[in-house]
């Protein structure tokens, strides 16, 4: 039973761990990603490079891959990072962005997925073109909406082992078993760039030391959904949304969380 | 004959089409290029390497190409792009950025403005370079005015069929007969890092389906002079000068645009 | 004798020069060290590959190096900024990220901290981790007190001949013989990412021309804590924090900072 309670006590562990993260994730997302790892309340860090990614990877206590700007040394690091997060028994996240744009892009993402994600976070056109489904997707961006992607991230879940959140106007997240919908958030969003990377990095926070990576995946989509809400009522535009999210993210607590999470069963 | 009503109309008709716009920039401007495509109502994608940047190419409505940022393997993944670009019939802008400061960059900028690209943008001291000319530009900052560039604006877009914008205090665009004065913006514009790279970001939805590079051309310059000026009015310094730009790109309208767009033949 | 009449007269130095200062840094903090440089009155060139960081070097006032986020083709790119500023005597600055987490980055941190810089910044985790002692560091955030780091900055000024700043609740500076604290700032300025990276390359614009590297470091250092000290009123989070910063460093006048800094003998 996944419901605004359950998120925030999800908040509190995080925030009482204070976990390290380590994101690698790509140019567009860097800093934005590492600030909302800061903002709420877990510590990132940008390490990447094959010499030193799968040391790193024991020393954090979880790992986020995020395809954006992808090329070869990258890969590189990343199946290093990948390796020492298995050996080190840490949980890690995939972020599959804009798999199914090229072939290069779709091979490396279905390689990622079958190598044991804990958590694997996509818009729709994403999540369906990870599951070999015909998208309306052309770039970064999704041409399709999440309830169209729900059966898909079921199968995806199913077939990977890893828990799959789609995220949009609402979000959908499911082991394979359960699937819970997170309503909330700020149509600016879509308008803010990275926001979706950062949440992929925020995730990897949840998913340090969770009992129930469900859980933990469904606590950060409801915080990103509540601090989106409360960014988009003081925001002018995309520009000043960033900032206000951010500072969002870091006022948030687990009883605000609790309120204001709106959760139910799909 | 470029004015105000020409310029929104160009707006109009990019907001319509919302184009895919494929950039490949420099680390620095990655966020705030991506954020200002997404602010002016198009769609971004960063993608860079030699694995995929010509495929992508072809998927993209437009593509360009930043050397801010120059290493060994970007170029290779910005041949790659204007390969795929010029095959798949895209149009693409260059931004030689400090070009003339190291014989790297003044080999590898000569290069791809010989490869056809449909426009330019630079400072004055980086269009006056490109076109063999003495400059005072020591690095990414202009040594010299825009008016002291415009003959040599108009020779580069005589010898290599691109429109050419020098951008400045007030701005100038040309496609080597005709020439504009674009004026607007704010001084503090010259304080945030990457915003000339941001609106060759932009530049590429404006020539996304272009039937007048020229006019798609004034158009970037003007909505860039317009959310200027308007950001300047609220900002209160470059931190914040920022937000606000991307507020005011965001909130820029094709009316509102004919209305304040100072746009003259030079 | 360092005190805010000095630290004020060393910006008003700084911002007369109005110096090119070449910044090789991590992809998180390229943006925001850019703005910050800008905000400050320098002028930032980010160029760090092989192929021409050398020759850069030469054309600019200073350089800083930034070790955030490493990888083999980058320590190429620093090794070459670091020949071209010995070969041109440029003053350069180092910033040894997470140096200690893994054993690729600790040497390569020690290879640089042995290669003449003329000031080396980082916070006690890392500080300590370059003298050879023992840390609670983890990641790039500091897990130790400034105060545990002073007898290991005074002893690494010792050894290298730099200027070591030690940042944290209270910033330490010393040569190896004198020491100074310079305390302000804001808890916020923990919570936003790479504002330690800015700093650095902050640093490389007051080193420029510096007759007395002491004396500009901390001026550095006073610069960013009455900065964030101005900041820390203003903002409503750690997102409003960072435009708010960079307003105040723009603000920021000699006198203003002479009247403000807290500077006391260690």
């Amino acid at each position: 039973m996944i419901d605004g309670h359950r998120l925030g006590a999800e908040l509190a562990r995080m925030r009482a761990a204070r976990p390290l993260v380590q994101c690698v994730t790509n140019y567009v997302a860097m800093n934005v990603a590492a600030n909302a790892v800061l903002a709420v309340g877990a510590s990132p860090a940008m390490v990447h490079s094959v010499e030193e990614a799968e040391d790193f990877a024991a020393i954090a206590d979880a790992l986020t891959i995020n395809i954006g700007t992808l090329s070869g040394p990258w890969v590189e690091g990343m199946r290093a990072a990948i390796r020492g997060a298995a050996r080190a028994g840490r949980p890690w996240a995939l972020d599959p962005v804009a798999v199914g744009a090229t072939a290069y892009r779709t091979r490396i993402a279905a390689e990622f997925a079958a190598a044991g994600p804990t958590a694997i976070r996509g818009n729709a056109s994403e999540i369906l073109a990870l599951s070999g489904e015909a998208t309306r997707g052309r770039g970064v961006d999704a041409g399709d909406g999440v309830e169209a992607a729900e059966a898909a991230a079921r199968a995806l879940a199913r077939s990977t082992g890893a828990v799959v959140a789609v995220t949009g106007a609402v979000d959908f997240v499911t082991d394979g078993r359960e699937g819970w919908r997170i309503a909330g958030g700020d149509a600016r969003m879509l308008q803010v760039t990275a926001l979706g990377c950062a949440l992929t990095a925020v995730l990897g926070a949840f998913l340090a030391g969770a009992e129930d990576p469900l859980a933990a995946t469904a606590a950060a989509l409801g915080s990103f959904a509540v601090a989106g809400a409360a960014a988009g009522r003081i925001a002018a535009g995309p520009g000043t949304f960033q900032p206000a999210f951010l500072d969002a993210l870091a006022a948030l607590e687990p009883a605000g969380l609790a309120a204001a999470a709106e959760v139910r069963a799909a």
